[in-house]
C-alpha cells in the first residue's frame, strides 16, 4: 500500500482527492492537513464523505510516500521553503507555482499532462499537475501540434464550471448571479495560455521525424467563459488547416495518438460536457470546416482536469496500472 | 410626482425597488444613500440599469414624500433613532424590525400586506412590508382564517429560491453547493412564523360576523426549503377541513375573499412557480383531498414577496391606483 | 463470474445499470435487448459510455443468472407472459409490475427494499424493485414504524429530479418549463402510497416484540413536487411524537436500526440534496420539534432509487458482498 | 388604438408576443389563431397570463392593421398563399421565410433589425423579423463594417438559451439532457450566417464615405453553443484589428453608432447575459487585444431576439414611439 498525505485538505481539489483516495485499492491516508479544520472530522467540511471515513484534518501533514499539495496557487513554493519534505517523498503540486518554472532545489518538476509526458513522470519524482482549462486545450491541440501543421493563430472558448473557481464564495460565484448566466473573464489574457503554449510546443519539437527543432507555435486567441453549472470544461478550438491530410485521416492520427491512453476517446458524434462529468476521461471530436480544423474536448475539471489527473500521475510514477481508482461511474445527467 | 427616497440602495430589495420606481409613471427617485457605494453610479452595483438611470449614490438619504427603508433586518429602528425623518414622510420598512412590534415614537407601522389590510394601510403614514415567506403563507391561509375553519394544525412545506438570502455571499448562496440542490433549514422554528401568525389570527378576528373575538388558531408546522433557482416561491399549505362547504363553494369562496384584489388569482388547474416570475401576482390553487384542504400559493419573492409589495403599500398609501407601475411582463421561462 | 442480461435497455435506469455492470467486478453482460435499438451500439444510445464497452443491443434478451428487467411500468407481466425464462434465472423487476402483486406462476417477487428484507431477498429468485420516491419515505419511516409509535397521520413532502420521468420528453421535462421551476403532482394521490404503507406495515409487524399483528398504520399525507435538477430525491416527513423516547435515544434507535446496512448512515447535521448524488447511499436525520418528530432523508433516484437498489439486490441474491461495485465516488457538486 | 392579430399564437414567440401586447398602450389585440388550441381560453396555453386576458384563441387569424406571423419557419409564405391578406394591412414575419428572399407577390420585406434599418422599416408595410441569433452578431459588427474595416474573418461563439428551440420537445431540450450540459451544433454551418453577412454588407455599402460599392465582407466563422438556461444569447465576437482607431476611439464609435437607438448600450465594463434578460435591450462591450478587436453581444432571444424586436418594427413601422410597451423590467437574477 501506498501511504499518502494531503497538505491543504479543505478546498474542492482537496476534497475531490479524497473521494478518489477513499476508494483506492493500493493507497492507505496517512494525514490531511487544514489549518482551517484541524482536528475535526473530514466529512465535517466534505460532508458527502459521511460514512467513507473516519478520518480527521491534522494541523501538520505528515511523512508519506506520495504528497500531494493542495494549497492554493502560489503557496506550494512557500510550503516547499517552509517544510523539510525528504526527497524519497513524491511529490505531485495541484498549484501553479512549478508549471511553467519548474525547478525547486534539487526537484524537477514534470509538467503533468499524463498522455504527453508519461515516461518522463514514471521516472520522475515530483509532478506540476496542469490546470484545469490547460489540460482541455491542450489535449485538444496536441495531436496537431505533433503532425507541425499548426501553421496560423488558435482560437478557442471555453465554457467552465463554478467548481473551478474555489471553495470560497464570491460574487460571481454567488448563486443569484451565476444561475442561467454566461460571462466573459480575462479574454486572452488567461494565464494558463503559457503552461498551454509550452505543453504544445514541447509535443511540436518531440514528435518531429527529422529531430530538428520546432519554431514557436503560432498564438492562442482564446476567450474563456463562465457557465452556469458546477463540474466540467467544455474546449472549442480550431485553426486553419493547411495540411494535406483529409478529415478522415486526421481522426485516424487523433485516434492512434491517443491509442495507449486509456482516459482519452475520439468521438465520431459531436460531444457534449456532461458524458465525462464525474470521470476521469477526456472526449474529442474533430471535423473540418471553411478550411479550418475544428476540436471539440470535454472534461471533468476536478477529475481529468486536476484530483483525477494527480492520481493518474501517481499511478504512473509508483509503477501502478494508470487507471486505478479511476475507472469511475460517470452521472450522465 | 412623488418624490421617494431609499436608504440602503446596495441590496437586492433595493435593486428590484429601483428597477420599479425608474418605470413608475407617477415617481420621481429623489436619493438612493448607501453607504459602501456613495458617489457611485447606481448602475455600478445594479448593473442591469444600465441606460435606465443616471443616478448616483449619496451617503445621507434625502427628504421625500416617501422613504424605503432597505437597510436590513434589525437596522430600521436603528436608523429611525439616528434620523430625524419628518412626520410628513411616509414609511415602507422592508426589514422586519416592526412587523410584530408595529409602534416607533409616534409612528404605528401596519403589517404590509395589502390585501387584507388595504384600508389601514389607506389611511397610514407607516407600513411594515412582510416577509417573503410570510405572504406565500397568509395568502394561500386567508381565506380559511376568514371562515373561521381551520380547526387543526396547518402543515406547510415552502420551497425557495436564492435572492431571498441577499447579496453577501455565503456558503448556502455558493454555486457550487446550490446548484442541483435542495435544503431544508430552520424547520419548525422560523421567525417568519410570528408575523404569519397575527396576520391570520386577525384575519380570523376581524371577519367573524359575530363580532366575537376567535379563538388563537392552531398552529403552523412548517418546513421552509431552499431550492436551485434565483426567484420565486412556492408554498404548500393543507389543513383539516371539518367545514360542511363543498370544494367548489370553497373554491368560489376563495374568489370572492380576493376579487377586488387584481394581483391575486385563483386557478383552476395546479400552479407552477414560474407563473409569477417578475410579476407582482399571487396565483393560488385549491384542492380537497382525504379531509385536507390544500392550497398551493406562488409569488415572486423580490417582487410580491418585497419591492412589488412595498410599491404596491406606496400606492394604497398616495391615493394611487395600487397597480401602478406593478403591471409587469413576467418571464415565464 | 454472473452472466447478467437486460431486458429494455436503452431508457433511464437501463443506462444506469450498464454504467455499474460495466464497472461490477463479479458481473459480465451477457445480452441488453431494445426493440428500438438493436444492432446498435450502446454508446449510441448512452453516449457517456463511450471507451467503456463495444457492446450492441440485441433484439431479444438472451440467457442470464440475472435478468433485469427495465421496460416500463406494465409491461414486465407482459414480457413474462411472452417469453419463457429459465425458473434458475433471478430476476430483478425495476418496473412496478410485481410491488403490490407479487405472484406470478410459481414465482413470488420479494419486495426489494434491500435494508428491511435482506433475508428474505437471499432466499428468493424474484425481486420487484422499489420506487425511487417509495423507497426515500420508507428508509425515513421504517425505524418508528418498527417501534410501533407512529399514531397519527404522516406528513411528506418530496422533491424529485427530472430522470425520474424517463428518457421520453414531455411538457414537465421541457428545459424551457422545468428550469428554476417547481411543481406539484399528484398530491395525496401518488402510485406509490401503496408500496409505502405496504412495506412499513410489514416493519411494524414484524417488529412487535410480541408478536402481535399490529393493526394498520395512519395514512400517509404526501405532496410530490418536481424539482429543477437531473437527480436525487430530497423526503421530508413527519408525524405526531406520542413516544417517550427523547431525541437522543430515537436517533440511537435509528442508528442500531441501520447498523449492519453499508449504504443507511444516519447524519448528526441536517443533510442536502447533493451529498448523495451519484452514490448508492441514503441519509437520515433526524429532529423533534413541537411534538412532532421530523426525518430527512436524501437519496440518488436512479440509484438507490432505482438501479443501485436493483444491484444491491441482485448482489444479496447471489451471496455477494451487498456493496460490491457499488462503492461510488459521489459527485458532491 | 392599432388592431393587432397573431397568426400561430401557441408557440414561444407568440406567448412573449402577447405578454408585452395585453400591456401595449396602443394596441388592442384582435385575434390570436391556432389550430391546435382553437376555442379555448389563451391562458390555458401561456399559463402565465391568468389574470390578464379573457381571449380565447380563434381557428382563423381575423383584420387587423398589423399581423404578426408566428407559424414556425417556412409556414409564413404558405400561409399568404392560402390567405388573402388587404395590401393595408402591415406584416410582420418572425419566420425566416422572407430574410433573404425578400419578395412576395407586391410586398417587400425589410429586414427588421431595427438600428440598422429604421428609416426603411417607416416607410415599410412588411418586415421580416431577424433571427435572434442574427440579430446578437449583426449588432455587435455593424460599427465594424460601417468603418470598412473588417479586413478579416470574423470569428464568433454564441451561446443560447433553451427557448430558441421552440415548445415542441425533443431530446436536446429534455431537461435530464440540457441541465448542467453544453454543446455545440452547426458548427460553421448555422443557417442565419446568410442573414448575417447580407445585412453587414449592407451597412457596410450604405456607410461608403465615397459612395462606393465595399467589396464583400470576409466571411464569418460562427461556433453555436447551447448553453443550460431558458433566456438570452452571448456572442462573443472577434476581428482582426488593422484600424488606425484607439481602442477609446473605437469605443466611441459604437457609442456614436448607437446614440439614438434607445436599446443598445455600450457598456464600460464587460457584460454578463443576464443583465438583458426580461428587456429589450442589447448590451455592447468592446476591447483590443493582440490585434485583434474583440466585442461581447448580449440580448434576450425571446425580445431583442423574437417578440421585442417585432414590436419594436410594429412601433416604427405606425409610427408610434419605438419604446413604447418595450421599456420592460427586467429581471436581474
Amino acid at each position: 500500500m501506498i501511504q499518502v498525505s494531503i497538505a491543504g485538505g479543505s478546498g474542492y481539489t482537496a476534497g475531490e482527492l479524497l473521494r478518489l483516495l477513499v476508494r483506492h485499492p493500493q493507497v492507505e491516508i496517512k494525514s490531511v492537513s487544514s489549518t482551517s479544520s484541524a482536528g475535526e472530522r473530514i466529512d465535517t467540511v466534505h460532508r458527502d464523505l459521511l460514512g467513507e471515513t473516519d478520518l480527521k484534518f491534522t494541523r501538520e501533514v505528515g511523512d508519506a510516500d506520495v504528497l500531494f499539495l493542495c494549497l492554493g496557487h502560489g503557496l506550494s513554493q512557500e510550503f516547499l521553503y517552509t517544510h523539510s519534505i525528504s526527497q524519497d517523498c513524491r511529490l505531485v503540486d495541484l498549484g501553479n507555482d512549478f508549471r511553467n518554472k519548474p525547478r525547486f532545489d534539487d526537484r524537477e518538476f514534470i509538467y503533468g499532462i499524463t498522455e504527453l509526458n508519461r515516461a518522463r513522470i514514471r521516472k520522475s519524482h515530483s509532478v506540476a499537475n496542469p490546470g484545469c482549462l490547460a489540460t482541455s486545450i491542450i489535449l485538444a491541440m496536441a495531436p496537431l501540434a505533433a503532425l507541425g501543421l499548426i501553421v496560423d493563430d488558435m482560437h478557442a472558448h471555453t465554457v467552465t464550471g463554478s467548481t473551478g473557481a474555489g471553495r470560497i464564495p464570491n460574487d460571481w460565484t454567488h448563486y443569484s448571479y451565476r444561475e442561467a448566466n454566461v460571462t466573459i473573464y480575462k479574454n486572452f489574457e488567461h494565464q494558463h495560455i503559457e503552461e498551454i503554449m509550452g505543453a504544445l510546443n514541447a509535443v511540436a519539437v518531440e514528435e518531429r521525424a527529422d529531430g530538428e527543432k520546432a519554431g514557436a507555435l503560432p498564438p492562442l486567441q482564446w476567450v474563456p467563459m463562465r457557465g452556469p453549472f458546477t463540474r466540467g470544461i467544455i474546449a472549442s478550438v480550431y485553426t486553419k488547416w493547411n495540411g494535406t491530410m483529409s478529415e478522415e485521416a486526421l481522426i485516424k492520427h487523433f485516434c492512434d495518438f491517443y491509442e495507449s491512453s486509456a482516459f482519452v476517446h475520439v468521438s465520431e458524434k459531436q460531444v457534449s460536457l456532461k458524458e465525462v462529468v464525474n470521470t476521469n476521461k477526456c472526449l474529442l471530436h474533430v471535423e473540418f470546416h471553411n478550411g479550418y480544423v475544428h476540436v471539440t474536448s470535454v472534461i471533468d475539471n476536478l477529475l481529468k482536469g486536476a484530483s483525477g489527473q494527480a492520481v493518474q500521475n501517481m499511478n504512473v510514477m509508483c509503477g501502478l496500472d494508470e487507471t486505478l481508482g479511476l475507472q469511475l461511474k460517470g452521472t450522465a445527467f
